[in-house]
């Protein structure tokens, strides 16, 4: 297919030039004496992207899923209580993950299309006394969805009920994208994967844990070897690793990191936000609906647009794909063939979203969805417009 | 800047991935033996671009330009007179190159917006009863002004009148986009560079010389070494080059060449077509006009749009370049300021369209030109949707 | 540092050019529809690597050190007793692993040098008439002592003595480089990497696993769910994956796949042997000796050289790294200081070879070893010409 | 074939990984705003590299050869006479180039193996009290050869003989290698290429030009437009081109320059000088002779080598480019098949240098030359030891 592909799924994300550039490099030497002049810094600004100082980086061979059983091996214990909830597909597997590791989780169930109920959370926070519940998982975005919940409140729940449960925050397709105050939050154990906002390949878990985390590994039972923090902390306390890292991928990462601290995180989140919102009115513009219930919830990384009854969101994604080159978003679990899902994550500026928007409008129109042609892209052009540029211009 | 920068200017062109994984490779040994079973074959299959039994392909290290100087350095001698119109900037840059290598132009002046006069040479060759005329040069796409010439045309002309000049061809951005035609058309030679529709960056010209031309050469007497016909046949015949050929380049443009053929010539034509169309009914929603005076002078490979009167082009095309790493083409020579180019040529498809002209249509609004937002997109959406795909899907 | 850097560690290993550029590409779409028709026989081309037909073949986004995790976490329970030989740093490791997922290791400590004992495991075996043994485990290439493990003979001992146990087999540093036969010698489970003889960044962990330990699968008790095998197996059928996958180490595994099987196993094997007795034949010229105790057990992918008393391996190689850009291996473990090692696997030839031992040769006499420059080489040289190539040369 | 193959042939050179990524990127926009950004500097650092501070550098893209053309077309007219020795390929080639541009060249014939004879240069510069001599013509460095000649002595022929003729130097092979000083040697053209010590793919003729030779191109009537110095003026002083620049070979010349600068153009030269004894030193051990007939004619770029009578030098490179991946260069001309060539320029270290040296003595081996095997790499070891490294470490 001639041009260049679209892709506009909500990870992996596309890879920016100069991190492709960073990783294109022959095989290094993985315990060379000057390795730690590189890996050193490297964990030291990952911090800065947690917004952490009191924390400390892991980064594991593996994918977010890895990370997730990162965070509770190391910490928690066989039928120790984990309080979640379910609105979903992602927040869906991190709770059953934890149950096939022998833990109990109490869920709480929500419609798909809301967020972490804060209310309940405090609800059940407080009323559980006895201090059974040793750990609160939080999805921040819920990728499925399109759905950003409210980590404050959440830690807000547990300072108020004086609950001294550990709080685990999945920001896969968060962090690095949206606001995340990993120290302001009192998070434990943030989770994030290299595929989304940190614009690389997937093959890296990136961890930031609290220093509370940490001694509670001391205690914890649950089996663990490979995802051990301890051999981590060990070896990169020296800038070097247990078993052989993915160096590529850290070269990668140390380009993304540079790219986003040159953006500046703010910045990078200003203009996510920006470039969301194009998306919100082209989508308002074709009289389609969100997923996210209410405008709270709308997440400035992935919009799940659900299609009037009677189209299959199936056919119109594989239709992108196969004529077009467009890859959008699959509908997942029960949103299978109701929604497709715009990935505006990343690597991402008005061009690209426009070409995304537009090849949208044309996949529809194809597949007989009642939208105006340029109507979506229209309004995504007055947007823009109206609101200038927040883009921070790196020096390439 | 984050994300992916927008080259729609009419060359150089978007590289292909599959073409620039090609050029990334160590250096090669220029002699070794084996090159021959690589260069052997790209000789023969670059004649089928130019739809050529009879010719021979050249590949000099040099820009267009260069091949310009090749095509009458070999062929022609001081003070031998050439016919040639004048209808924008690479018409004209032609002429020049004719003239300060002691050659005779007669100059047909046009309006730019015009093609080949076609009827005014074939008047001038039949008055021509001496056969004082040499060569007849025509610009078969005239990148300034997004003109497409009828070479047929002109080879009528020449054998209504029975003249024996030789006719040479600027096809440096139609070749390999729009048909073009080397033995059906009596093409003497036929100049063509690597940036255009051959996807490369730019470093070669790429020629196709009749057997007429070559045996011209023998009685030429401009001065020539470097663009030596001769120096090239003697070592081309055995694979090799008479000095350090740019490898990499060779290699992109073998890459370039599969693609191309993987594509069908013919599919490669009516993809640029219908996207140019698009294009140009994008500029028509907007109410704005081609530079091209009629229909069947528009290009396919690039539209030159005016902008209205109060308007300057430069200042637009700054904006877009800034503010959204959008690159369009300027204005050249006495269309400066007035005139915007898209280059809509080599590795393109819709969604790369789509999103040139939603930049378009954005930078256009910030810069106060009348437009709806969504209107181009809209009618090229349209079109696109109407017209279904002619892409011929190459197994990447 | 000008020019190349040497890379002669054994693992990761040298990246072929065609595996970098395979690996280059921009992101892709982890559920496109078209992705099967890349993944299906990526998996079934793997199946020949491992020599079976019989197993089924894993793809972890890991280290090798996750394989190990992944084979006994799928097919085994708390309390279970594994048998395992230690005898250098890497099958010390695997043990560790085991002991804190909470299996019983009966550890047959040998000195480091040898290979797993196969009389003992064979004695132990028949001593086992309670079948309280459920896996054994062997190293078949120890990375850290350059020894290489008889697998056959293993498979052998549980033949004779009717022993159930499921036969666990850490080909790290072997499959792809030294003949592995998983069906022949009745393997459960082959674990490997991506890092050594399939010559790409690590981040994968690559499993063969039989039917039997497929089957064990389902009345294991060892938690898991990265790591789990059922998961894999579910999307894995269509050609899909229930986490994010590394993609572009999936471009790369399948170039690096194509390479071994289009130079032919038999002759990958071949030229490691080859290779690595050129430099046997200059440690020999050297006066120095192998880790290995006996002939048997010297490893084709890497050699661990003793330097004399009174020499420090880790001076050696720091210098060689720091002056001359050359990586050799460290001594690990208690063998820290005495040995270095040169790691003579993947992506290698007989210029690679010498460029290593001629670096080798210039840090010993810069350290002070008294070598005869040229000796190492000249008797590596020797051996090359005497033995002619057996290098398939493949059509790049 | 297996591993990676070993580039010793005198240019095109190894390209360095930075230079490599900075060329591997997506097309630019040749008339971007941002564009002089980033050609002025470039032009500005170029003329560090040439040791000149009055000079003016162009950057065509051509190859050398085309530099040679440009020389003279921009600065002589028909019917002039130049000065040249011969006494290699390259030398006799500049001769042939400029007596087909119609120029008179006075030839001074010297053994291959010698370099200019400045002492004759002298006489004939004396004895031309006319004048008629406008150009003086030297290689600085005869690849064919590996001949270093001494541009110094032919400045200071002309200035005791106080002759007005223009210094042209061929410094294809020396420059950016080998010390070449544009204003304290008075050189009026130097012409260089991309592909030998600037480490870039063919296709940049590099030049430095006089304001002596800028102010001869007013009176100068040959033929030129695509090399004339005026139009690249015009449009360089805007940090523009006249035509379309190749923009990849630009990236790539940044690196390459930010390279030599960091290392230091003395350290650059020094790590030359030493790298080529050392092959010297191999040659010696070898008992075989070098080309160059003395010693202060030895080049530090390229080593020609001559086989014993009755050996074939095309058999040997031939062998050694099939069985072990190894390029050497041809011998050219009168010296094809007597000699071998081992190009010791641009991105090298002693790692490279011993895996020639290593590859060169297998290949010998194997063609029955009567040689030592190791007794050239030990003698290279034993110089590296001897000298110690003057490498400067650049921060890749």
């Amino acid at each position: 297919m001639a041009g260049a592909r679209g892709l506009f799924i909500p990870g992996p994300t596309n890879i920016p030039e100069r991190v492709r550039r960073a990783m294109d490099v022959p095989m290094e030497d993985q315990r060379a004496p000057d390795l730690p002049d590189f890996t050193l810094p490297l964990f030291a600004d990952l911090k800065r992207i947690f917004k952490s100082e009191e924390g400390r980086v892991f980064l594991f061979p593996s994918s977010g899923t890895g990370g997730w059983e990162a965070a509770i091996a190391n910490t928690l214990s066989p039928g120790d209580t984990v309080l979640a909830a379910r609105f979903g597909q992602f927040s869906h597997l991190w709770i059953d993950l934890c149950q096939r590791h022998g833990l109990e989780v109490e869920i709480v169930d929500c419609d798909w299309g809301e967020g972490v109920p804060v209310e309940r959370y405090a609800d059940i926070l407080a009323a559980d006394r006895g201090h059974k519940i040793k750990a609160v998982l939080a999805c921040h975005n819920e990728t499925a969805t399109g759905v950003t919940s409210d980590i404050a409140g959440v830690r807000a729940a547990l300072n108020e009920t004086r609950h001294p449960a550990l709080l685990f925050v999945d920001g896969v397709s968060s962090i690095a994208s949206i606001d995340f105050r990993m120290d302001e939050w009192g998070v434990d154990v943030a989770v994030c994967g290299s595929q989304k906002g940190f614009m690389l390949p997937a093959g890296l878990a990136i961890l930031c844990v609290s220093q509370k985390a940490l001694a509670a590994a001391k205690d914890a039972k649950l089996h663990r070897c490979y995802f051990d923090f301890a051999d981590m902390i060990r070896t990169n306390n020296d800038g070097f690793f247990p078993y052989t890292p993915p160096l590529q991928l850290f070269r990668g990462l140390r380009a993304a990191v540079d790219l986003l601290l040159e953006e500046g995180l703010e910045n990078v989140f200003a203009r996510h936000h920006r470039l969301a919102e194009g998306v919100r009115r082209a989508v308002a513009a074709w009289n389609l609906k969100l997923c996210a219930k209410e405008k709270r919830w709308q997440s400035d990384t992935v919009s799940a647009i659900l299609l009037p009854e009677g189209f299959d969101s199936n056919a119109l994604i594989r239709h992108a794909y196969r004529r077009y080159g467009l890859s959008l978003g699959l509908g997942l679990a029960r949103l299978n063939g109701k929604v497709f899902r715009i990935g505006h994550l990343g690597d991402l500026n008005e061009l690209m979203v426009l070409s995304a928007l537009g090849g949208a409008e044309l996949a529809l129109r194809d597949m007989g969805v009642p939208i105006k042609a340029g109507s979506g892209v229209g309004a995504a052009v007055d947007h823009f417009h109206q609101t200038g540029t927040t883009l921070a211009v790196a020096a390439e």
